[in-house]
């Protein structure tokens, strides 16, 4: 009881507040003192706002995400006889690029650990998608994961409590203050947990456009040269690739469909833009890991990739051979007119597959499986009266009306020659640590 | 368990934060919302620092000030015989005016409730001086306090907890939160409790200068600008002095000793500052409850306020004669050359009183009524080497270390010709609400 403290809080975030600089003792003290509970959560809001509103300078995004990294335990794949290298997305509607990508890097004889979360609101978790497979185990202790990317090369797991407990603790203090997007506090959170997780090599995924957390392209590129400049600082190589998330990545959005899909561009087929940003995230953790030639086409082409999904399927108890859920009810739209379908907006569809039960509201609800909307169009695609645009699916029937005001507006179709409003290119620019 | 909210809190920070304008509708709803405990401590704490960054309008305080009125009881002096008038101080070191200013107004049979606090801090507070007198009591039934209005004119005692609840709450969180600071925050915080407790008539004593709260004259004007406003549109007469607070206030600053020289004011002596800031005051008062030609530098001299100063302190239990507490030790600094005193900082002669025993740190610890500071000279006097400049009194002599150390550079013997540092005349301005 009788420690004294180097600082008072109070002093901390007048400092801040006034726009001042944090020394790295005061952001170290900052985030010590709020893991053990004397920084008090009122104090850290304050804090956290006073952030958002006057930002935080290089010096002292660094010291708050290696604060958060020393808060908890730090692993190491040092013992590992191969490479590692990780890929983060910042998500999105439709995001389920992680699942092709791991197996596809791991089949270059590279290790890919991919420590995930589930999701929350809109936006789906990678665990919530794997689990739509029959017996698949989402939580594995250190020394398995170890032990199967040794042999397999890819794990998708579960990220272990004791990985930067202050980020988990800050992050939700974030979600109920109005703190979340802030740049700052978005790097710091992402890079303490990625660098906590020892991989040696890491690639950024960073969204913008109304399907994404962080809607302005200048906004998010900045968010990634931040990540970039602090994994660069923790002795990580590290790149990014700005994309766009105005439109759902592929066709399908929910869990059970997500899955589906993956295996459909494993087996060398699926939809262009996950084929697309699937090929240039793997080319980029190859390059980081020191193959910067490897032909990630041929490895989809010939069953490679496939061979290294069913590996890690398997090693996590999972039936990669069961068939995936099917939803009770299913509810299909269809075009109203002759056209090009001009507009198809991310945002409005990742709510609908949540309404449909895809997601959860709270942390400790359950997702269904089997719910989803499946796209059957997407924009510039020529579409005739009757056609289906897309199907939803839910086993409740009840769930449809809510899912179907979300998407009032949410699509449209034009007349040929119409601008078609899909946000560009898929891939709008790489940053690197130079 | 299944009242709708009519408001998302995070949306209501989020504007906030984004440099929105709340509605009336959200500000009452938000000030309901935290007072009954749905809007958490960490919710306000962001909320009041992004008010504090972005700021409110004349709407949003008038709001959020009738907001934290409505959260609880509202007292009425419409009973009375008299009318009433009120004074508030945005306090200072030394800053004893309401004991000889309260029995003043009141001997030209105005009702003075005077619902004081107690000081926290380098800054004294009423109730604790006054409890310097034997037997005084604070506390006061609101049929107590309602007789001695009629009958005596002027009281001063406690504030009850069921006046503005939600400033109390929300004052408590600032504190700890970095957010006292804020014009629209300290304006609804001291409008809201004065507009609750009924006077029909109030004068404000806005203090600039090194030992305010709030330095910056600029800002001072503004702060008495908006509660200015804020009493006006709640249908109270009011107006302020801007005040400097550069330089101690009198000679005396502690608990006893101020007292000490309230009576020698209400005697007809006393220091200059203390008699022209009390004379002014009380005829900002006595205009808005009608007498602007009242003659109160005869009421000082005539025995006419000392009169109803006794009848005041007797009706609350407390004995005018009985002698005041007399500190167990003192130390006094005297000059270390002839000169002219130049500077004497109200600031670190706040923090001495308080390091000396006369304040508190923490609101449960106790106030020693005898200590504190006596000056025997003030900025622009003549001094000697040798001369007495200030006498520290406290119980135990450990304390004079520590004090001592707050006074180093905090005063000044320059040459005669040398410039005095005083921040210029005691009253600055008068603020009306034209």
């Amino acid at each position: 009881m009788s420690v004294v403290e180097p600082f008072d809080t109070v002093d901390l975030i007048h400092a801040k507040r006034d726009g001042a600089k944090l020394s790295t003792a005061q952001v170290s003290w900052l985030i010590d003192a709020y893991t053990r509970g004397y920084v008090g959560d009122e104090q850290m809001a304050a804090m956290a706002m006073a952030i958002f509103l006057n930002g935080m300078d290089r010096d002292e995004v660094r010291d708050l995400t290696l604060a958060m990294i020393g808060s908890g335990e730090r692993m190491s794949f040092d013992g590992l006889s191969k490479k590692t290298t990780d890929k983060h997305s910042t998500g999105g509607v439709g995001d389920k690029i992680t699942l092709p990508l791991a197996p596809l890097v791991a089949s270059f004889g590279v290790a890919v650990p991919q420590l995930s979360g589930r999701g929350l609101g809109h936006t789906g978790g990678t665990l919530d998608k794997l689990e739509s497979i029959k017996g698949w185990q989402a939580d594995l202790s250190s020394d398995a994961l170890q032990a199967q990317l040794e042999s397999v090369g890819a794990v998708i797991c579960a990220a272990g409590a004791a990985l930067a407990p202050a980020d988990k603790k800050l992050y939700a203090l974030r979600d109920i203050t109005g703190t979340v997007e802030s740049i700052p506090l978005i790097a710091s959170s992402i890079m303490s947990k990625k660098v906590a997780e020892g991989t040696s090599a890491l690639v950024l995924d960073v969204k913008f456009g109304s399907g994404a957390f962080m809607q302005d392209p200048e906004r998010s590129r900045k968010l990634a040269e931040t990540m970039v400049a602090l994994g660069t600082d923790a002795g990580v190589t590290t790149t990014a690739l700005l994309t766009n998330m105005n439109v759902p990545l592929g066709l399908a959005i929910g869990n059970g469909n997500e899955v589906r899909e993956s295996v459909e561009v494993l087996a060398g087929g699926g939809p262009a833009d996950v084929v697309e940003l699937t090929l240039a995230l793997a080319r980029e953790m190859l390059a980081s890991a020191g193959q910067p030639d490897a032909d990630v086409e041929s490895a989809l082409k010939d069953g490679r990739a496939m061979d290294t999904w069913r590996a890690m399927i398997a090693a996590q108890n999972g039936d990669p051979d069961a068939p995936l859920p099917v939803a009770k009810e299913t509810h299909v739209v269809v075009a109203e007119r002759d056209g090009i379908l001009v507009e198809q907006q991310a945002l409005p569809f990742g709510i609908a597959a949540w309404r449909l039960g895809a997601g959860r509201a709270r942390m400790q609800d359950p997702v269904q499986h089997s719910a989803g909307v499946d796209l059957h169009a997407k924009p510039g695609d020529a579409v005739t009266k009757g056609q289906p645009l897309f199907t939803l699916s839910a086993d409740e029937p009840a769930r449809f009306a809510r899912a179907l005001e979300a998407l009032e507006g949410a699509y449209r179709i034009g007349a040929k020659g119409d601008e078609v409003h899909d946000g560009g290119p898929l891939i709008a620019d790489r940053i690197t640590a130079n």
